[in-house]
C-alpha cells in the first residue's frame, strides 16, 4: 500500500458515534445449543404479555449487557472452533459427515435440524462464508432451502467518505438486518478501512479484491498480473475477509458480445478484465490461475462468489448470449472449486424483466450444480433512477421466490450518488421485505409468524405492538405520531384513516363477537340460527359499531 | 345534506395553489386520431435532438398553453361527442359493432387499433369509465390487453384535511400518472368536495357512494336503506362519477365465515354491509335491489366496481373461504350487469403472499367473465408498516403481470395515518414503476422504448436526459445533486460511485470502440482476429480508459 495511515486513538473524538442499544421494543435474548453455544436473537416483548423472537444480525451492539469497544474490536467468539480441523473446510468436513460447531449454530439460527444444514453444505446447495481469520462472525447460512439472506454494500470511493463513516454503515446495516456485508471500498486506505470492519463485524463480510488490486496498478488494468492479484488476495484472507468476488468467467471470447449491447458491460470488474484480456489478448489471470486461487481460498475456507462480469445493465441486455456464456463458465469453475474443497456461490444479475427471471434461477441450478445463487435485484425495469430500491425489490423478491438465496440490496441512490446513512436504511428495510415476501411464499416454516402477530396486533388496536414487530418499528410509530400524536391514540380502537365513527376493524370485532355469542361460525350455523337470535341482536344495542370517542 | 356550505370565493386567497407547468424536461403535444381528435401525450425533448412521447394522464394542468381557473372547471372537451346516442352504454356501442369517439381517442393514446378496443369492450375484458356528466375526462380504458393503470385513492376524513387540498391532490396525482382517482371522502362537504373534483378532474373519478350514504345516518349502518342508497347513487351519477364501489356481494350467509379470521372483515363498505345483514337479518340490499341499481348506472354509462367486501386483511385471511364465495357472488353480479348493458370491473386484494397471487386472478377471470381486475396491492407481507408502498408493489406487480387491469395505489402511510402530498407522490410513483414493470413483462408493443431511452443516455453519460426520462426526474436530479452538485458533472463521463479513475460504463465505451474498430463483433470474428489487432491496440494507447478528469 502506498499510503498507509493506521487509524490513530486521538481521531476519536471526531468520530460519529457507533449507534449502539435495542431496537425499540426488543432486547436481545440467546437460545442455546446442544452442546451449550449461544445463538443471538432479538425478543419482541408484547403488550399482551407474549413475545416474539426474531433472527437477529445485528451483533453486541444491540446487547445492552456489552461493552462496544471500536479500537479492541469484538469478542472472538469463535477462535478455536476449528478444533485442531485448520485446515478443512465447511465443505469438507459436511462431506465427511461433521456437524461443526458453525452448522450446529446455524441450525438453530434457522430452526432446523443440524444435518439439514450439513446436507446442504455438502451438496454445495448452501455456503457457510466463515474465514478462520474473522472469529468475530456469527455463522449464518446462504442457500435456497434456508432464509433468503440479504447483503448491503458499503465503501468509501474516490469522491468521498473515511473510514470511521464506513465501520458505523456496517453496524448501521447490520442493525437493520444486512446478513453479509460487502466492502466495496476504492482509493485510499483500503486495507485499514477493511481491518477495521472486519475486526467489528458480526456478519460475513465480502470483498472484490480486484478494486484493491487496481490501486496498486494505478489504475491501469493492462498493467494487473496475477502475482499483484494473488497477493492481494492472500492480504484479504489473512484480514479475514469471508467471501470474494472473483470475475473469472469473463473470457476473451465473450468480450465482443457485449459490443452491441444498449450498456455495454457495466460491472467494474467485468469490465477491468474485458479490458485486460483485450490489451494483452490473453485468456483471463483469474481464469488460467483458477486453480491456484482455489488453493488460498481454501487454505482460510473463504467462499467464492463467482462474480457475472457481462451482467446486463439494462432490461434490452437481460438474458443474452454474453450473460449466458459466461453463467456456462461460471458452471465449470464451479465444479472445479469444488473439486478442491472450496464453497461457492454465483452472482447474478442486475437488470431483467420480471418475464425472464426465472428463466436465471433455473439455468443457474442446472449450469451451478446449484450452488447458491446471490443476486443484485434485479430492477424490474429502468425507468425509476431515484427509487431503484423499489424496481429492485420486484425483481428481487420474484427472483427469491424462485431460489435465489441472497439479494444484494439496492438503495434509492443507485445509479445517481453515494448513499447516506438513510439509503442504507431504506435500502436494507426494502431487502428484507423483498427476502421475507420470498420466505412466505416458498412456505418457509415459522416465516409467517411474524405476520401473524403483527395482523393479529394491528386487528386488536395494540399500536405498540404493531410498532414494534414493525421491520422498522421507528418509522412506523414517526408515521402514526404525524396524524395521531398523542399518546392514548395508540391505545385507541379506531385509526385515522377512518376517524372514530367510522372504523372497519371496530366493525368486524363486533361482527365477531356476535358470531361467536350466538355460534354463527359456520354457513349451516347461520342458516339454522340467524333468522331468532337478530332480534336479540338489534335489542342488545341496535348497532354493531359505537362510537369511541364521542 | 346536512351541513351544506359551497366554497366561497372569498376563501380563494388562504387557497394552496393548484400545480401547474410541464413536467421539467417535457412538453404537452397532442397526436391527432382520424378524425380529428386531440390526444394529449407529454413530449420528453432528449439532449441528442431525439424526442420520446410518454403516455400523459395530467390534463391541462400540464399544458403552458391553458389557463387553469379552478373555479370554471376544465373544458367540456366529450361534451356532445354521445351524438344523439345519450342512452347507449359503450358497452352496448362496442356490441353494437360501433366505435366510439372515446374508443378512437383510446385508441391512438394506447398505440392499438379502434378494433382491437371495441372488440375489447363487447367483450367486457375491457371498461371505459366514462360518464356523460364527466365530460371533462380524457377518455382512457381498463383491460388486461391495454397498458396496466394505477389508481390513486384521495380524500378528507373526520380528523382532517380541506376541500381546497383534496382538488389538489387529485391534480398532485394525475401528474405524477394516477390513470384513475378515487374520492374517498368521509365526514362533512362530501357533496362540495366532490364536485369540485369532477368539475377539475382530466381522469375518471370512482366513488364508493355508501361513505355518503351513511353519512346520511349519522353513521348507522343499521338505519341505511335502499331508497337512501338509491338516491345518494343518482346524486353521484348526476356529478358525473365515472365509477363507483359497490360491496354486494357481502351476503348474510358469508359473514360468519369472517369470524375466526385474523383480521376478520377490513373493508369498511363490507363491514357497513356485514353489518347492516347482521342487524336486520336480512339479504343486503345492494344484492336485492341490484338490478334497480344496474339500471341507474346504465343510463348514465357509470361503471361497476365490484367490491371486495371480504377482502383479507392480513397474509393468513388470504384466499380463504369468504374471500372466494364473495367473488363467486361477484361473477354472478357480473353477468347481471353485463345483460343490463352495464361495465363492470371486480375488486381484488388486499394481503396475499406471493404463492397464492396467480389463483386470484385465474379465479376471478374464471368466474367474472375476464371482466377486468382491480387490485389494492396486493402487500405480499404485513411485517413493514411504513413501506407498504414497496410490500404492496412487489404484489401490485406480479398481479399485473398475471393478468390485473388496474392496481389500487398503496403510500407509505398505509395503515398508520393520513397521507399527505410526498406520501401521494411517493404511492404513484411506486405503482407507476410496478404496472410498467408488467407492462414489460406482458410484453406491450412500445413500453420498452422508454427504458432503452433511459439506459442508452445512461451509458452516454446524458445525464439531464437520463432525469428527464425517469418517472420523477427532480428527485432523480436532487440525488444526483447530493453527491455531484456542480453542473459540469451533468455531462461528465463518470459519476459519483466510481468516480473519474474507475468507471465501468466508460471503460465499456472504449471496449466497444475497440471491438467496432476491428470488426470483432462475433465470437468467430475474435478468434480469427484477436491476436494481431491486440498488439495494436496496445500501441494505440495501452489502456482501454482515461481518466476524465485527472
Amino acid at each position: 500500500m502506498a499510503d498507509v495511515s493506521p487509524i490513530s486513538t486521538d481521531q476519536s473524538d471526531a468520530r460519529p458515534a457507533i449507534t449502539t442499544g435495542a431496537i425499540r421494543g426488543s432486547h436481545k435474548t440467546h437460545h442455546t445449543t446442544e452442546s451449550g453455544l449461544k445463538v443471538p436473537a432479538r425478543r419482541i416483548e408484547l403488550s399482551n404479555g407474549e413475545h416474539l423472537d426474531v433472527y437477529d444480525t445485528s451483533g453486541a451492539y444491540t446487547d445492552d449487557q456489552r461493552h462496544i469497544d471500536v479500537h479492541s474490536g469484538l469478542h472472538r467468539a469463535r477462535a478455536g472452533w476449528a478444533d485442531g480441523r485448520e485446515n478443512r473446510t465447511q465443505l469438507e468436513r459436511a462431506r465427511d459427515g461433521a456437524i461443526t460447531r458453525e452448522m450446529e449454530f446455524i441450525a438453530t439460527r434457522e430452526n432446523v435440524s443440524g444435518e439439514l444444514v450439513r446436507d446442504e453444505v455438502a451438496r454445495g446447495r448452501a455456503v457457510i462464508p466463515a474465514n478462520r481469520c474473522h472469529p468475530e462472525s456469527e455463522p449464518m447460512i446462504i442457500g435456497k432451502n434456508f432464509l433468503v439472506k440479504v447483503n448491503a454494500n458499503i465503501g468509501n470511493s474516490a469522491v468521498s467518505s473515511s473510514i470511521e463513516e464506513e465501520v458505523e454503515k456496517m453496524v448501521w446495516a447490520s442493525r437493520w438486518g444486512a446478513d453479509t456485508i460487502m466492502d466495496l471500498s476504492t482509493g485510499r486506505h483500503i486495507h485499514e478501512t477493511r481491518e477495521s470492519i472486519m475486526r467489528n463485524s458480526p456478519v460475513p463480510v465480502g470483498t472484490v479484491p480486484i478494486y484493491q488490486a487496481m490501486e496498486k496498478v494505478d489504475g491501469d488494468p493492462a498493467k494487473l498480473t496475477w502475482e499483484i492479484y494473488r497477493d492481494t488476495v492472500i492480504e484479504q484472507c489473512e484480514q479475514g475477509v469471508d467471501y470474494m468476488t472473483v470475475h473469472a468467467g469473463v473470457l476473451l471470447r465473450y468480450v465482443p458480445l457485449t459490443a452491441q449491447r444498449v450498456t455495454g458491460i457495466v460491472s467494474r470488474g467485468g469490465s477491468i478484465m474485458a479490458a485486460w484480456c483485450l490489451a494483452h489478448h490473453q485468456e483471463s489471470f483469474l481464469y488460467t490461475h483458477y486453480s491456484e486461487l482455489c488453493e488460498i481460498l481454501r487454505s482460510y475456507d473463504v467462499t467464492f462468489s463467482l462474480g457475472d462480469g457481462l451482467r446486463p445493465g439494462s432490461i434490452a441486455d437481460a438474458n443474452d448470449r454474453a450473460q449466458f456464456a459466461e453463467l456456462e463458465t461460471l458452471g465449470e469453475l464451479t465444479h472445479i472449486a469444488r473439486d478442491h474443497g472450496v464453497q461457492v456461490m454465483i452472482e447474478g444479475p442486475g437488470h431483467v424483466p420480471m418475464d425472464k427471471i426465472t428463466e436465471n434461477v433455473r439455468l443457474e441450478e442446472e449450469l451451478c450444480g446449484e450452488a447458491p445463487f446471490y443476486t443484485l435485484g434485479p430492477l424490474a425495469t429502468d425507468i425509476a433512477p431515484a427509487y431503484d430500491h423499489i424496481t429492485s425489490a420486484i425483481g428481487a423478491a420474484d427472483i427469491a421466490r424462485a431460489g435465489t438465496a441472497m439479494l444484494c440490496y439496492v438503495t434509492p441512490k443507485e445509479h445517481l450518488g453515494l448513499p447516506n446513512r438513510d439509503d442504507v436504511k431504506t435500502g436494507v428495510i426494502t431487502y428484507k421485505i423483498a427476502a421475507h415476501s420470498a420466505d412466505l411464499a416458498k412456505g418457509h416454516p415459522r416465516a409467517q409468524e411474524r405476520d401473524d402477530a403483527l395482523s393479529k396486533s394491528r386487528f386488536e388496536f395494540r399500536w405498540n405492538d404493531q410498532f414494534n414487530l414493525a421491520l422498522d418499528p421507528d418509522t412506523a410509530q414517526a408515521f402514526h405520531d404525524e396524524t395521531l400524536p398523542a399518546e392514548p391514540a395508540k391505545t385507541a380502537h379506531f385509526c385515522s384513516m377512518c376517524g372514530p365513527k367510522f372504523c372497519s376493524m371496530k366493525i368486524t370485532q363486533d361482527v365477531r363477537d356476535y358470531a361467536e355469542k350466538y355460534g354463527l361460525t359456520s354457513v349451516e350455523a347461520i342458516d339454522a340460527g340467524m333468522r331468532e337470535k337478530s332480534g336479540e341482536f338489534v335489542e342488545e344495542g341496535g348497532r354493531v359499531y359505537l362510537p369511541v370517542a364521542e
